[in-house]
């Protein structure tokens, strides 16, 4: 896979910059967003969108959602180069919902340099997020691989139906957050994850499914892979920073304790919580719930939880997550390579440093 | 159309509410979201989504957009009850908007309350307003009006097409906003209100005539008609302003030169630079740039902007707009009470107080 994205990436932010250019003049404006009534200004449109939105990218970024969607196309049976232009469109979403999410969470950094809004100003940094939200939209209308109206409307479809999901699940996750009691169950946290994470990896696969005309079915098989690696890299996740945190993970860049500060009920805590004695669980709650906590506090959690399994609890969902997602791939019946492409990907999701 | 609004008003927010329940349940997230891979949570989506979206909605407003697009449904001979769910969808947009331009702004209150991410916090609003940008485009994937494939797929695509340069507008008018200088020209200044307010206008046009199958003739002159009241009315409120503060004009609510204060480089702010002696414009410019400005300073500001001409100049220039937007309906061959509620609609938007 590394190689993959490697090789990809150029001729990826080549087909970005086709979306938004690095520099903004009069001619990219009137090409993309047709004749001006009266008078574009591009200095200020490469202010407000070129400027910030390429900061963010040139900050790295694996671009794997685009290389993904290449890869389906490839495992569909298509020359992936004649479908660059579409594999920009889940990276701008992503990228998008990045700087909007960086804002919501008051973040102070991303990618180790400061988050767009304290850089750009919060004003400028969450109209350029939002405007990633229709910039890559309009490649649909553009059509550059010659697509019928049936599929250009199922891919329209397609996008508001999961960009839908995705903002549902951002709200579970932000209410869940604001609460101090603890309250969603084991499932509404996994579906948190697929609709706030899942969704951009569903647009991913459908989206290659839908230009390369495939049926239902394999759509639909492939939205659920990309769907369940999602989950499962998500639960991967939780469980890292839990076991980075006792000490027997690999160091990871996280802080100790991380998610158990951040007030984070993972699927790890839910499960602890639900688990374990009445006592445990109340002091673990309210932990998670305490403004400030000391390193003893912390370790205190980290016990509660590993005591009561929920490390392997949560290991062994990710791990038929994962089982479920490699069934997926056989159901999609392409070749061997692209099989163990999508393979290789889901193991390296569930895999990594544990 | 004082009355047609208040006619509307209940249908329209029943329809509203067909998009987003007052109360979340289960079977509404399933039916409008599709089945969960796990489990919803409906009180977190109540409480990220419904009561913060509802509680705008409720303060007022007067869905004066699902009200033009309803006229233009009829003034194109058609039934508007029959296409009330497609008249929410410029509504919910609006709305959307408002939530993310007070965050942007940092604004303190909204229709007479506190701004939403004031009561609700920053995260939730902006998930809310976010997901207002979704919501209302699965009607026409829903497809209430039962419309072939290519109806569908150019109302998606006009959406992205709007949308993205509604961003366009409301990019150039942050970056202006936070620079010192005064550098956009007027024309450049009408392009701002044509994409960030006038996009809007040309939604609720373009959609009415794309549901009911018009002409590219017809949908055109009335996406013009909607720009240019949108503009004339940017243009009005420009005015009224300084009207206002030079005594001159009925009380509207704002306070003694708003705009000036705000930095704001209306069409006739650039006017005055434009068009006064070196050092008046300086002077201008200077007061516009400042942090805090005295009341001598505001009349200062007022009496050079007066001087120049720019009332009279912005005044012709909506006049100007106006008998556009007049000559736009002409031009749409429709029964005579429809072009009169859109000609009244029009001068209602240049008249109001001035």
């Amino acid at each position: 896979m590394q190689e993959t994205l490697l090789e990809w990436r150029p001729a990826i932010d080549e087909a970005i910059a086709d979306v938004l250019p690095r520099e903004v003049d009069a001619a990219y404006l009137e090409s993309y967003f047709g004749e001006p009534t009266f008078e574009y200004d591009p200095e200020s449109i490469q202010r407000a969108l070129a400027d910030p939105i390429w900061d963010l990218l040139d900050r790295g970024g694996k671009r794997w959602r685009a290389v993904l969607f290449l890869v389906f196309v490839e495992a569909f049976g298509e020359a992936p180069e004649d479908y660059l232009p579409y594999a920009t469109i889940p990276e701008i979403l992503h990228n998008g919902t990045i700087i909007v999410d960086d804002v919501e969470d008051e973040a102070e950094s991303r990618r180790g340099e400061p988050a767009l809004h304290h850089r750009f100003g919060q004003d400028v940094a969450l109209n350029a997020g939002n405007a990633m939200y229709f910039l890559p939209l309009k490649i649909i209308t553009n059509n550059p691989g010659g697509l019928p109206e049936s599929q250009r409307l199922a891919a329209y479809e397609m996008l508001m139906h999961e960009l839908n999901r995705t903002h549902l699940g951002q709200g579970m996750d932000i209410c869940w957050h604001n609460e101090r009691e603890v309250r969603a169950t084991r499932e509404q946290y996994l579906e948190m994850c697929a609709c706030k994470t899942g969704c951009l990896g569903r647009i991913v696969a459908r989206l290659a499914a839908i230009v390369t005309d495939q049926s239902a079915e394999v759509e639909r098989h492939a939205a659920e892979y990309a769907e369940t690696v999602a989950v499962a890299f998500q639960i991967g996740d939780d469980v890292l920073d839990v076991e980075h945190s006792l000490g027997r993970a690999g160091d990871f860049g996280k802080a100790f304790g991380n998610d158990i500060r951040e007030g984070k009920k993972t699927l790890l805590v839910l499960h602890a919580i639900e688990e374990s004695d009445p006592a445990d669980a109340e002091r673990l709650a309210d932990i998670i719930a305490a403004e400030e906590n000391t390193d003893e506090e912390i370790t205190e959690a980290l016990r509660i939880i590993e005591a009561s399994g929920s490390i392997e609890y949560a290991k062994d969902r990710a791990r038929a997550l994962s089982e479920e997602a490699l069934a997926h791939v056989d159901a999609l019946d392409i070749d061997r390579d692209a099989a163990e492409q999508l393979r290789s990907f889901a193991e390296f999701v569930v895999e990594r440093d544990v």
